[in-house]
């Protein structure tokens, strides 16, 4: 059994971690640490991990973390990044769900998160953890930056266009609607119900910090910088990402339906966790929620030459939590999907 | 490996059925039926199970069906009835997640179900399948009955207090919450969006077809008939079921609060599925969004010598899809908790 | 024209208020004033007013109020009190939707909200403004006291029935289930969207504020002391109240439907804001949602001789706002519905 | 008073325009037409009506809709092309909710509604009823098309662009979310609460009947025909739709913040419904809802040279029922906002 520890489990990408490890065969969760609630039993914070998971709350320093074979961070920026080092040094794997180790360019990290980077060099080791792309890197990874949310669905989307060289790198657009648990179970008077809930707004138009993760990543795909607009969207709704694509066809190429389907289907042909759809369907996140899958469609549009990606997931599970766990099974040599087989919650 | 059929699953129980047995290490799902859809495949109908449930519909009339160790109906009302008794000839166990088989009066059943009864020499054979009730006569069953949504969020709430002769047996009132899955998959006007959702209302209030199914099974624990008003609510969620249920303390008896903490908590100290809360917690649906637990809390109001009983449970799953599989484990000698360890979806 | 003052309106008590008076042709709103938000315009606060009110935040101490015919407080408990008298003095008449005018044992209040009065001589003076039943007395009131959401839904449900001495006065239960946005616009952790929505449960279940206000309401129509068992219930929407009210028929006596249909009829004849339904027809919260209208039906469950009450509102306006212009238009004589004509918001 | 009919208001735009017309000072709805309902209280279907709308539902060819001054048809797609001459040979002014008129290419129109069109010769004379664009044209029309719920919005976003020649008009990409209420009040199994909410989907990838009207209105701005994308999404909401635009500046163009801010704000300096939004604000379909604002925000992406806009609006409102009370308003040389200026619901 793999013995997990988990800093900061108060949450709602925590609570997922403690959900889908609770049910998974090879790991055993043993420590979860908390600030604040260090003495309260796990339950007590999560109601539904009642007789599943039989906890209390660590306080941050406990020692026990050095004993975990692997920890996960489930903690806001910049906390990770001032105490990975010492459980490294320690010999245990670690796992950061926040946005710590995800951007390489550090002086661009510090420009997003508006803090000096405690642990620069761990930047260049950490390994970006989208097994769709890292998949060997991550197998002999010490410290795993596991995506963010909207940046999964995005990237998922658009690498097939980008690394078949069939699109624009400049023109691309992500027009990305999350449901309001991407915001973290805080206090905050935006996401009350009151607030959120039978409505729909853009915000972050002028820049958000998962911008410059996206564009990492996708000029990575395209060999050169992309030109990327991304536009988020509050949803009245918990879970849930749902990305729409756009994308100019590459000055004189000629694309079809047809073809566009067979870029995706084989590029994800051996990918446990993406679902290409048939060209009749579209995802949904309710298709989703609850589960690790993200489903793709793609259409082309012939009277604009562009191509339209849909890209649904849960922002928790396959956006935060579930992701992370696909990382660990990997590291540990697991089938990929071990405790992942979820399926989602429909309706 | 149980060889499971399942008999109408396009609705929303058979999906949970279906999502649920996916999971289970005992069962397999081998023909699913559908009037309507024979020939798709099952996740056409339900896209969450694309990858998990490799099946398409069979007709209705498939000799499949007697092939299977147990066969699940996930039909209206009045369907199962007509075809049970061939499967139970052929050696097959029946699982009825209908209302078919729930009352033995058979005129009563007739009277609200508005139909001749078409197997009534089944009626007193078949086993009313709520476990913590029923647990020994579910074991040899050949046919269950399994309970109602809000009978079974009713019924575990009152128990206890009937079963100790702590409350009258007139004046009993079950004010009862549901989601809208309740109400099944159907298009109908009633249970659009735009109709059922940011309002709540009563319906049913003067009649519902539960009332003659939870007064037997609270008869039955009273040792006498009892008297019970019952009005449900439709709620603007999906899922879950919250019973608030109020009841006279029986005159001339005293009640504490302690004391009925503790017959709750000993009425279930062995039941895997039901959760007591402590006296300071109550419980909500979300709680149990997506598993198969009923979670109580008791409180004694002094002044008006009343107890209020809450009783929250997700109508889809303990109050059917799950306890359906509750059933079939016990039938088939698992473990009762096999495939079930579902932690609920929280958020 | 009336000069109407707000006091802390940065709630949605306030927005309701600014709402409805926006479009009263009788009264312009000439003072709004909040402690955080002095010197910002109104509509950065309520995006909704923009092109409707054009006023500023005054601080709250701005002279400006003492100038007004009356001046509503949307403030939290225990704020009026401490103000309301120099207002008083000045001549203006004064509205309070809080609760520190609301119950007439001072001993009472200071035990549930926890503070000693600061005005105690002025709570006897201050008229409870339910206008079904205090019309008279709040036509030459200077001090109004309007009731809470929860009592007003409750007592107009039970109020035809204790006056017209056809229900037991122990025994009563009123199980409400109130909207979200009842717990007004806090950053508290229970109001997320992502943990009120697509759930239900009950609070307060060992005691809630609304009860001896409620209590002391059917008191005085029942010319004794009533029993009252309130349970409220925390449901996944913005708005509304839904009451559903249990009573036992008095000992002795016999009640039928048509009766009781009467009964409430009559009660509310010449109410313009209470609709007494048919007797096939049930509220729902979203027939009101947005207008000043209580919807009420009356249901007779021979079999347990229990009269079943639902009684329906928005909480925000018959349940305050629209209330309290009602009481505003009673006071300066105008006809009752002026500026409240208001359609309800249907879907 | 202008004596006003409806022909086929039994959906959501029918008992919107009730709703305003039952405020309106100048207006009075005397007959109402259904072909199902005939002879209905018109608040037996719509309980938000009760006490406001004491009419009964006439049979579709009732002679009462030829002694109106205006006939409102808020009927499906070619209904309204059957009838209309009939009404506009008496004298009696028509305004079309459907789509029937708006198309000028009728062959376009009958490829993309599937019918030969029965009127194709009052499609010239028909006057689209975008007052921001057609006012002149409105004041003297006898027949005038309501736009589209998505081309209202769509195009308020676009127009300032287009007519100041800032963007290409080609690459034009409108990303739009709509509550369910668009689908109307059909029992369709994909509108159910349980299918709809807490979930987002695209729809209609591959072509909309909107997309047509769209191009149409931005091809008569821009003085050329225009490549749009039009991507609709179904969004977990009652009312709304939020239009996220997206246009590459022209090339060869410079563009500025306050430059573009500027040209939005002197368009519609005049327009009574349409809200500029200040560079630091985003639109939110609550702000709006109930209401017949429409609120637009622009930026400038520079890093991609790309303007995105965001409008808002409420879909029943603006974009149907509110936006032909407009257009009645204008005919008949009203205030233009006389009935219409309702304060959103918020929240």
């Amino acid at each position: 059994m793999i013995k997990v520890g988990i800093v900061g489990a108060t949450g709602y990408t925590g609570v997922e971690l403690l959900r889908i490890l609770a049910g998974h065969p090879e790991a055993e969760v043993t420590v979860v640490t908390s600030r604040e609630l260090a003495g309260t039993p796990v339950h007590a914070r999560f109601p539904n991990l009642r007789g599943h998971i039989d906890l209390q709350y660590s306080s941050a320093d406990t020692p026990l973390l050095k004993e975990c074979d692997v920890v996960f961070y489930a903690t806001p920026h910049a906390v990770a990044m001032n105490t990975v080092s010492n459980l490294l040094a320690a010999g245990v794997k670690v796992i950061d769900l926040s946005a710590d180790f995800r951007i390489k360019d550090i002086a661009l990290w510090e420009q997003w998160y508006n803090t000096p980077h405690a642990s620069p060099e761990l930047v260049e080791e950490a390994v970006y953890g989208l097994p769709e792309v890292n998949r060997e890197q991550i197998k002999t990874a010490r410290l795993i930056a596991v995506p963010g949310c909207y940046p999964t669905a995005v990237q998922l989307g658009f690498l097939p266009l980008l690394e078949a060289g069939l699109i624009e790198t400049r023109g691309l657009i992500a027009d990305a609607k999350s449901g309001v648990s991407g915001a973290g179970r805080k206090a905050v008077e935006d996401f009350l119900l009151c607030e959120a809930s039978d409505s729909i707004k853009a915000y972050g138009v002028r820049g958000h910090r998962h911008h410059p993760e996206i564009s990492q990543g996708l000029s990575l795909a395209a060999g050169e910088s992309v030109g990327l607009v991304f536009v988020p969207h509050l949803t009245p709704m918990i879970r849930g990402i749902l990305a729409t694509l756009y994308a100019p066809v590459k000055n004189g190429t000629q694309v079809t339906q047809a073809q566009l389907q067979k870029v995706f289907e084989d590029r994800y042909a051996d990918e446990p966790f993406v679902h290409v759809l048939g060209a009749d369907e579209l995802p949904a996140t309710r298709d989703v929620k609850g589960s690790n899958f993200c489903e793709i469609s793609v259409a082309y549009n012939e009277a604009s030459n562009t191509i339209i990606v849909l890209s649904a997931e849960d922002n928790l599970v396959k956006g935060a939590a579930g992701q992370a766990v696909q990382n660990m099974n990997i590291v540990f040599g697991l089938p990929e999907t071990t405790g992942l087989n979820i399926v989602a919650l429909l309706p």
